[in-house]
């Protein structure tokens, strides 16, 4: 079947992980599309400012940058066949998980991605994924075999 | 992801808000289209007797018209990304409300668009929003940064 | 069947049309139960202030309460049978057009209650209910034909 | 109504939030009752072991015991009206992050729970809920609020 | 399990089926509580003008018949466990195979009970159901079988 | 926005409707395509034996032919944006009304196309649908507003 | 929380594997309460023709049968919270696996119960359970844990 | 309507059938496209540790590569039109019938193809499909029908 995969990447924004994914995916050859929430980290924060104006409130400022945010994730998770979902070891990444549970209720797969020493804390998200990978190659490979073996 | 978003502009029939936001998304080249209700307020009143023929009744008139015009609001709402709703000073757009009521409910984003004099009056749509803007720039700032940044 | 009908009373608070059609339903015996927002108008606004805390500035305070709020009416409007919903004359009640919007979308049979004069301007709202009446009695003798004729 | 609530209460499982919420209701004389996860830290990381027997590798334990509570969280969320999700100092907590995206898919209310020094990091679990609390008591607040008042 | 079943009896209104399945589902002593449309043909060809108040028009008195009758039956078939579907030798009874068809995309297990000279006509009805019956006196035995057996 | 309408014309296959609804369509310039049931009344009786091989018994070849009709048939109408549903004078038709009762549990809109005379037996149809037309150029003019205008 | 766990128990008919799960329940004080296909071999076997009458050709009787058993085991499953699937090492059992994948697209908490020398055949169905037992006393310590703990 | 099928081969991966049934569909110049599982036993065998790396138990094993398996099955399950699903004489194929389910609670029609000799240990899976064929060139033709006539 003449399909085109789409991947949503979610989670940590500081590391290239998501480079190495598309890269290794495209090397492949494969028929997958990416997408992603926005990975500007300042951009991300000024989601709300940046398009609605100004707020003093620090709260406020979060939520008017958390809703626009959340048009485009809400939108590309709903659309995506696979979701993967990258922790790193910095930041808490709650949006991260937040988008894991979203994905799962949805009946998405999922794939988790995270250093083996996340395990024990991650053991719930781990859970609702059909994959834990340590590796962006090894979701490169996990996509090769789902989309075209 | 080559994705094109299909936006939904709900709401206010008499001022050029619909135009501001396709134009302002055309020059900024973003990959959206868009979809509204029948904005000729007279052809839209009569929907029903222009398809089906006369209907002598008022009430059963509108009936028909309002039927014949969620054909087409219904499908094309079920069909959006995103619902954008905009609420002016002239009459009660009750069925704006009503769209944005039933996008909620299916999940759909909704950025609403009004004066910042309508806030108290709007505050339950208003938060069934991710995004409330009061100029059609800012919703295709939204757009931009949803749809590509 | 022995079922008790759950009837989610939404729009005006003005009037005492929700004390009509209580009554009515009791005097006419019938299994029904009613819910509704919180219709003490200054109460309803306080809805986030008065749980949360103080809020500062205008359109926040209205988004918290709009949130306490919505907690309340969409709960029960998914918990319910029906949804009757009234228009008056004052305010714009765009909540009211939102919850029918938002009950249409979830396939509850919704019935509307108004002055005619307000016929052309629901007429959208009106199309999405199974019954539009203009009196509470009316409403009555809908949920004692529904309910156990 | 003759209505009881039921309200999931997700997360941190090291401090009494959850009795001072259960206790400040029952004073409060709502109908309302309560569920959450297996709080106890120990019984619940040993769910798989406990039930299914001795598993040697620590990915797989933490696999088999996440499955034996998602018996439990999933279908308690999914039974709930309101769905209350506390974040902690300790720990990261990925499991109540994913909590509030599943009940945001499955669109329950959600109420978040956690002191104002989390706000930043917690801004888009916080704008998919309708309220966001730091002290138990604003639960009890807004929980009276949408149950009786 | 101490389940009461839910059974919806849609169609014919000129025979004694209802009453045959019920008393003998009674006898048998099964957990069973039954739901119908209104069987009272005069009463619910007046459902609108009867409940709403006169109208004119003969289409638009049916329009208004249907929708208040609408309120009743589509609120109890999505309460049903089973929908049991009539089909007679009296008018074209498309209102029964518009609740089978309704019934079936909702997922229901329906029963359909007639005569076999109609099996050819309603093949694609017949086809929809998990029984076809031709007496009521099988309806009570399924009953039985899926109930208590 | 460059969208094709899916449209399914279901019902009567004895008349020319359906060329009428696509001749207007093509002419009018309406990015539409329809879809149909298979309109051959041999074939479609012959559709399980023809394809599954012989069956003796009348009612399971029936049964054999509805159900693979229903692959068909099934699959356009949940892939159909609108559902013309068309009642003619001749045999019973209940597979339309089915039809109409499937398509509007999906949320479907739905037009009727039938004679006045016809308007009381079709009731609780018409209800269910947004628009009732008697004259395939109705709903021509339907498709034309709702697509277009 | 006062809520009663429905749990249903699907697959192997010859085996006490029942009987030993609601007897371990009972004697844990368990708020659960058990359904279950018909498990008598014969009886399931003449769902059909004991309630619709003679069949000659056996393919149509076994649908038959299996149509009437479907009433009971797909609304049973549909009002379950809990499904727990049991594979011997009679038969094929197709109709264990058909129900946890009916249960699985349901998003039902599944577990599945069997011997260790079928997890290599039973891989993708045990995938999609929370948890895999091989005795049902773990079944007990499951429900144990998720109901009370 | 131009539309391409999308079909979903479903079961069985040790004989011929799915080539039968496209090269048939093909020279039938049917607008269909087919999906399937990975049919290299060996691979699909190794879907986890080919992918995630080595895992020495072979529960696990086994949880790990039915993990990455069901991210392809489900996915292309759930974009499928009909699925299509074959039972041989080898294995226990539970995989199959777990589907087979899947796709019923989905409410996708469904195909069975096997030997009339499995037909009683199959009747509750051939009881939820539209067609039970036993040869691929019947398939092919329901397709022909389905699709083109």
């Amino acid at each position: 079947m003449d399909r085109t995969w789409s991947v949503y990447l979610s989670g940590e924004i500081h590391s290239d992980w998501r480079e190495r994914i598309e890269t290794g995916t495209r090397e492949a050859g494969l028929p997958a599309e990416f997408s992603a929430p926005v990975t500007d980290h300042a951009a991300s924060d000024e989601a709300g400012t940046g398009t609605l104006g100004e707020e003093s409130t620090p709260f406020w400022r979060d939520h008017m940058g958390a809703g626009v945010n959340a048009i485009r994730t809400q939108t590309l998770i709903r659309a995506a066949d696979v979701v993967v979902v990258r922790f790193g070891d910095k930041y808490r990444q709650w949006n991260a998980a937040f988008d894991a549970g979203y994905a799962a209720a949805l009946g998405k797969p999922i794939v988790t991605l995270h250093d083996p020493d996340l395990d024990h804390a991650l053991k719930e998200v781990d859970r609702a994924a059909m994959a834990v990978a340590d590796r962006p190659e090894q979701v490169v490979e996990i996509l090769r075999y789902a989309i075209t073996k």
